[in-house]
């Protein structure tokens, strides 16, 4: 049985000592001081571990189980999931006037850590819902709003995104799935989606399905996607159930992992659908679900590689192989632990340093959100859109890569399901493909995020480094180990944009074929910055006199080999970049 | 249904044009012309597209299934067994004085490769007997050779390796199954065994446990420990079998992949066991299969990643999404088909160019081999030595990491069993854990075979590449594209070598650290050697007027792709390797 323990000493150091949450002049951040942020992640680590993890390897085994049409959750799903609404856990940053408890966005992205490294497929339900709420509380009418949001922040009612169908899911302007219109303002919504999360399920009294859909004679192609409102029972206007709607599920995807989510088929046939905000503006609704998402996707990678490394690191202590080799360190017993030895070292390093550099890029990024909403800052906005596809495809890329690491440390223990390290790899795999497969998010952002507004966030996003090696020039405990990494990798990330400056012009597969690398690249930046600033927090509170010196000084350390061990990776990126599209488009496509 | 076609062309190239078996002064080899390589090669690819493909997927759904002690082997196994027996696939290598047909290894080795392809985990029942079969055929006595190894070359009977146990599996010194001599010169063995591949199935009429156990009263630890064949029956004089051993299985484990073989708990309860060499000198035996088995879990790590980028490659044609950036290249269809675009170019040549040069590297391996045995040639086995923990390591690595790139072409669709992505992924996933965990594999690289005769092999290997530059020093085709990074490459990998050399003997943790780092850098240098020595052979064929002008110009575009896109790699792992021990041994454990 796999442990798991919620770091809440660590969420806590980012909130605090990182980004200072309680001195940020953003509304609702005066509320966020030590004590509380404290309180509420020491209660969401509670139920994360006692609640949801006990149910993690249970929906792995079970899975979502259908039967004529009803589809049954694993073993204590409901259960638990009624203790998340009872909780008010759905709640956390919805808004008041909905029966939100309105905390900022950072807040509720802290709390949600320990439940997705719990138990991923489970917390899906309610994340789903939460993307579904915020595309009807920004796009809806006030009707609409009135009428579904307060049962969706209870998650009484639960949501779901409807985009991909069998032929099209990154190109939605493919889409078949057709409204037409109805007298009464409503639409009859027709078509199949499948790989819907959390579609058809047991542990709500009703389903709230966002579907795109093409109303008929609309125009050709993306430009003609509206997003409509399709709950599986009508509501009245009483708020009361009405009429089963005309939306069932075929089907549950068997799938590689996340078998506690329920993976379905949607069909919709005359479905009554309600659309949401514009005709044909589908898209830009369904974007404000996407970007949460992606934040949201992003943390799932590096929650389940924190779990699988704190069962790596377990497991390290406790397997007895070998001697380490500058001599015996358990010279009584017949062996030394695993983690005497450099090699898992390395590897564990590896996963550690990935962890919390994620974990401190994905509230900051949350915090961007905040400042971008809370105080319409402009800056905020641009920048955590730049930043969002390299959350989403770096983490996830880097989460499975580490939750695969971690698995390496069992030996052939690891292949076996029986110890629950395979689940964490099986279950990671997804976040690299769903909200956009990792390849789009790399598109995205060489394609439309680097240039943006006139390249004005990304110029930000180098300046901000600069300043804050400027800043720190004097500081010698920072200079060696932080700055100077820093410095050669944020040049090596400007280089590689100089060379699609300079080549994507002339042909613009100079610049995709270096997209994927330019991500990554740009991820080590990011968290080679989380670490310096870390470093610096730790330094920091070291020098005020903390009492938890050992905590303070492990994140010195770490940060140290990430500098030292990870960022090295930008000079190979670049030397990929560097080499265009030539060898990368070369040949025909009948010679693959 | 997944699809797979046999690289015939492609394992003839590497036979003829790279490495010239006919033209070898190597016993046997001048009956390996290309016709009859083509012939066996052909008959093996039809084997395996049509009889074991098929049963790849009913192997991973099945499974195998154990009742009351007799383990049943998936649907349609016993029949395709049956017929690989028939066909002489397990004989090909084998000795002919034991009914072997004694090809060379590399022919041996070219044949697995669409075995293994096809479906690793049927493929695994013959290939752990033929590592049985090359341990008794290495260490055992007449006797022993002429009561089993007939019988284990038909595959009549199969065979295992047991080796772990559930405390200890790298650190063997810690085995606790006990060995007892009867008066009669056998001995009686008790103990548990785990993870025994093909411990236990239906496919056989007797199987052939090859057992490291420790005799009572012999040395503590590792040099106590010896080989034993413990047949499942015994074997009568005659040849006929005899009393059931006491040897049983205790169950089946659940895996994350190759479900179709049958990984057993093995209970030894007084089973009577043969010594296999002499008493106390069981691991030298067990390494004569370990090596071999070594060399073929580097084939699996390739060959998985084949047939799961042959899968990515149609699927990428197929699937019309979006529009190449340049222009559509599909005008009258609703959108271009994935393979235009950059980044999934970017990804399938990442795949194609590892994959044909891991085959090169594995068969150039196996030519060693036969050099090393049939020629008694010393440099040679010095040299293969050193190679097999790349192979290993290296390939196994990276075969995972492309089985999963090929599933991220698909999307949404290559996390959903039903279109057999995930099961590449997950059968990949063992191959970097058996025969030795990759890190073991680094250990033995850098602990062992570097310095192996004072460093004779692995400086013998730089003189090769040095040679091979020098030689074609005027060939300007191959200068920029080939020669040129290839020099750059094998310096990193002479600094990464220093580095050990220079702070290794202060602190052996230096170069521990960098182990894994070094492993993989020598793996892109392999590749990059096999991949200039290709590019020169395609030239040559071209110049020598080949007809097949596509695929020899498809084989240096894919070179061109994997020395500017791949050999980049080992500038970062010496950046890494530089940095020491430091900052990998900086955390006291209990701070992980």
């Amino acid at each position: 049985m796999p442990i798991y323990n919620a770091p809440t000493k660590d969420l806590q150091f980012v909130l605090h000592d990182l980004l200072k949450v309680s001195e940020q002049d953003i509304a609702g951040y005066d509320d966020l001081d030590r004590d509380f942020t404290g309180a509420v992640l020491e209660e969401a680590g509670k139920v994360a571990t006692e609640v949801l993890h006990p149910l993690n390897v249970v929906g792995d085994k079970e899975g979502c189980v259908m039967e004529n049409g009803v589809v049954r959750t694993p073993t204590g799903f409901k259960a638990a999931f009624a203790q998340m609404k009872q909780g008010g856990w759905t709640a956390m940053d919805c808004d008041p006037e909905y029966g939100g408890q309105g905390l900022p966005y950072v807040m509720n992205t802290a709390a949600q850590e320990p439940f997705v490294s719990a138990n991923m497929a489970f917390n899906m339900y309610q994340g789903l819902t939460h993307g579904a709420y915020s595309a009807i509380h920004a796009h809806g009418s006030d009707e609409q709003k009135q009428k579904y949001l307060p049962k969706m922040v209870t998650c009484e009612w639960t949501g779901t995104m409807n985009l991909t169908e069998p032929h099209c899911g990154t190109d939605l302007g493919l889409m078949r799935t057709k409204a037409v219109p109805n007298d009464d303002g409503s639409y009859k919504i027709s078509g199949q989606k499948i790989f819907i999360s959390a579609g058809e399920h047991d542990m709500a009294d009703n389903i709230i399905h966002l579907v795109l859909a093409k109303i008929q004679g609309g125009p050709e192609g993306i430009k003609g996607v509206s997003l409509f409102i399709v709950p599986k029972f009508l509501v009245n206007d009483d708020g009361s159930l009405g009429a089963r709607n005309g939306v069932t599920c075929g089907k549950i995807e068997e799938k590689m992992g996340i078998h506690g989510n329920a993976t379905c088929v949607m069909n919709y046939d005359q479905a009554t659908g309600f659309l949401i905000g514009q005709a044909h503006k589908g898209m830009r609704a369904m974007f404000t679900m996407m970007n949460e998402a992606r934040i949201g996707v992003g943390l799932q990678g590096y929650a389940q590689a924190e779990s699988a490394y704190q069962n790596a690191v377990a497991y390290a202590k406790d397997r007895l192989q070998g001697r380490a080799v500058t001599g015996a360190e358990n010279p009584d017993g017949p062996a030394d632990p695993l983690i005497v030895h450099p090699d898992i070292r390395r590897n564990l390093m590896d996963q550690k340093s990935f962890v919390e550099g994620a974990r401190a890029f994905t509230l900051w990024g949350a915090y961007l959100i905040d400042r971008a909403h809370r105080n319409d800052d402009k800056d905020a906005e641009g920048l955590i859109s730049l930043l969002t596809p390299v959350i989403k495809g770096f983490q996830t890329d880097k989460g499975f890569e580490y939750a695969t690491a971690a698995q390496q440390v069992y030996g052939g223990h690891g292949y076996i399901e029986e110890w629950g390290m395979s689940q964490y790899a099986r279950d990671a795999r997804i976040a690299m493909i769903y909200e956009g497969a990792n390849g789009i998010q790399a598109l995205d952002l060489v394609g439309r995020k680097l240039t943006q507004d006139g390249g004005k966030h990304v110029m930000a996003f180098f300046e901000m480094i600069k300043t804050f090696i400027k800043k720190n020039d004097g500081n010698e405990a920072l200079k060696t180990g932080f700055l100077d990494p820093l410095k050669a990798a944020s040049k090596d990330l400007q280089s590689a944009g100089m060379y699609f400056m300079q080549n994507g012009m002339k042909n613009p597969n100079n610049a995709l074929s270096g997209s994927y690398d330019f991500m990554h690249m740009m991820g080590h930046v990011c968290l080679g910055l989380m670490w310096a600033r870390m470093a610096k927090a730790a330094m920091d509170a070291l020098e005020g006199g903390a009492s938890d010196t050992d905590f303070y000084k492990t994140k010195i350390a770490t940060g140290r080999y990430y500098m030292a061990r990870q960022l090295p990776a930008t000079s190979m990126h670049l030397a990929r970049i560097n080499t265009g599209a030539d060898t990368v488009m070369a040949l025909e496509a009948a010679n693959f």
